[in-house]
């Protein structure tokens, strides 16, 4: 048995909340790991892990990279576009042979939802979902929820709010998972257009007026408006997008409290975010990125790290 | 003097026997540091190769590349698509650049045969033919002929069947001379139109009959169909190919013994072999891919590691 | 305070000239750990450094990352091609994202000027220029000048020529105001259309007779001539400007003296310079090369390794 209950991360909904607090709570130590001069710690020297991208990304591919190389792991990438893929290669071929070359984690970011679950039925490598379709990008999600316990102290009694796209966000439905699990309300408002018919399913409330969910929230989580993965009809324009669901200042100053402000980036600002919002004392945007290394760390550890002898169990 | 006769690996053609087999009995003492839990020897630590690749590749590629990380050498990839090549430099300048920058070894790709022999004659680094057009893929013989002696135990005195395209492979020219050169017995099997007039030189035998190969044969290698390579006027059609050439499950059931079956990769499942031999247990095409690690990593340490003090000899 | 004056290498005009050469100096130091079989020492262990290209380049991002592997530094690459600068996000978020993942240093290429210092207003890591726009290309003036002083045993008194497109070169304006800065005579010499009409602001020469420059340089330095940059009106014809302005091996042999012969590559053979001259024994085109690394190597010490403590003054 490992250090966590599940082999793999394939999202939040399979992991238990135990998992997902050890998860955040580890990923605070690596967080001071972070703050030395010397950023790395020998945990996984000799293991290498594969970063399977089929889906274009800076972020979360240089956070895991960083995260592997700061445990001293060794990485090697592998994208789409420079790959045999073009050769017309089965997805299994390609990761069967990936394994075959004693691979201890494979990374795996992919436009079909499920994709890294049906890799696991076929290799015996440890995998992580790194964003899978509209599934699930649960390692944004403990990233977002350890930035919120960073912030406010806590997460189970808060009341947290997912603005914008819900239908097509895997970054909505990972939070709206983790959260939910470890306790706090959630509230999600966005377009009636994009927001899914039976998300009630997953125990949040929906509001359709952004004032009183600011109103409502200790923290908001504002998803980017994704233009190049949605059809133009589902908003009728920037504009009046901003108008009904941007985290404006006029809004923000309107209150009378503070909020908490976050955003998994890359941000539009001027669109879904202002610009102003986004840079002010109460977003923790950048803290989210820094977060993001630690808790992948965290989650590369627990998931890929040796059981020290005296804490294995008998089976 | 090196490890070896040869300083660089340009193909089995000049590579001497005793080489081949040193190469092949060093790659089996790397596969156990394969199974260990830490898959890292520090033997080329502080050595630098660089990979360069003017073909797109995946396996190979990241074969080469864990062989490195693995032996703790330091790795730089280039790959001619983001390269200054688009800047109109000679291919002799860009590798002197390289070399000049105090490049120990460099695995190169390329689509023109001979190109790493001709890369020898301006650079000092070793340099180790990944594929050179039509020529040779040395790496890719040596382990096949390792996979063949962990399956079967040796591979003199064996009988081997290569089928497919094989004028246009540079996978099945550095099988013929490797297998060749140890003693094994070689027939290769295709169309006609694929058949190199002059294959009898290589020391191998032709035979258009595949039910006849197949009985004969105690391991075949089934060579990818490269439509991509070839022209279409050569294959009258995908199914033709595989009535006459496809190694189907009917014709390996039709035959009175074990046959192993090899496979380079990438499959083109269902043509040139059918999902349930390609997945068999007399299939040991993931152990090639295994191999490769462990034969890359013999090779990089025979022709870059330091040789022990008390085993140098006087030039 | 650090080893240098500026926390920062944006460009050789802010740099002191005692600095140039402490870089320069500190550089022949690294040039001998190259020469070694194991070409690495453990100075900047644990910290890292993000490779942020916003142009193509092969020798410069290689020789960076070596210069980065063989410190020991972790290093992660980032070009636009791949990115998410897809999604439309800003170069002040993107930047501030990478470095709030905790980023040493950023090594930066970028076809605008003055986009590195640009960057240094919103990320407190050390900021490397790799060249911006036709701004400045410090480093690789910094290994001109430490070539030449390897060749020439000197810069101070020396007569260095720059010959061709002045205009559009940030190689040219590095070279300019750093060897003006150590006391050298330059002289720059090329077409009337490609010569900045203030150029005698640099504190240089201008001369228009490539012989009558050639006969008064010790050393030459021979810009590459950049047919994707600049418009095909500025040279009536490539033919016509070898013969005005090619360093032609009868222009060389010509000369009673011997003249040493740079390149900052990639070079088009026969255009600005002969094969016969590029390859002649006074050419340092290759140790230009080799000293670009040590310099790097140099420069990432120098601004990113630690102080020792017997060395670190009050503020």
């Amino acid at each position: 048995m490992g250090h966590l209950a599940n082999k793999h991360l394939l999202g939040l909904e399979p992991t238990p909340a135990d998992d997902i607090k050890k998860i955040i709570d580890t990923a605070f130590t690596f967080r001071e790991v972070l703050d030395r001069p010397i950023k790395k710690v020998p945990t996984l020297q000799g293991k290498t892990i594969v970063n399977l991208f089929y889906e274009p990304s800076t972020r979360t591919r240089i956070s895991f990279e960083l995260a592997q190389k700061r445990l001293s792991a060794d990485t090697v990438n592998f994208s789409a576009s420079t790959s045999s893929l073009s050769k017309g290669e089965s997805f299994k071929d390609t990761a069967q042979n990936i394994e075959a070359m004693k691979i201890d984690g494979i990374v795996m970011r992919h436009p079909s939802p499920g994709a890294p679950n049906h890799l696991t039925k076929f290799v015996d490598s440890v995998i992580i979902n790194a964003g899978d379709g509209m599934h699930e990008h649960p390692t944004q999600a403990l990233l977002d929820m350890m930035s919120i316990q960073e912030k406010l102290g806590k997460i189970k009694g808060l009341k947290i709010a997912i603005i914008g796209d819900i239908t097509h966000s895997r970054v909505a439905r990972s939070n709206m998972i983790g959260l939910t699990k470890l306790g706090a309300e959630v509230t999600v408002c966005g377009p009636p257009t994009l927001m899914p018919v039976d998300v009630e399913q997953f125990g949040v409330m929906v509001n359709y007026n952004l004032n009183e969910v600011l109103e409502w929230a200790d923290a908001v989580n504002v998803l980017r408006i994704q233009f190049e993965r949605q059809g133009v009809s589902y908003i009728p324009s920037v504009r009046e997008y901003r108008d009904l669901f941007g985290i404006t200042r006029e809004r923000i100053e309107a209150l009378d409290k503070t909020l908490t402000i976050m955003h998994p980036g890359p941000m539009n600002r001027g669109v879904e975010i202002d610009s102003d919002v986004a840079d002010s004392k109460n977003a923790i945007i950048l803290d989210q990125v820094l977060n993001g290394v630690a808790v992948r760390m965290s989650l590369l550890y627990l998931l890929l790290g040796d059981i020290p002898e005296d804490q294995q169990e008998k089976e």
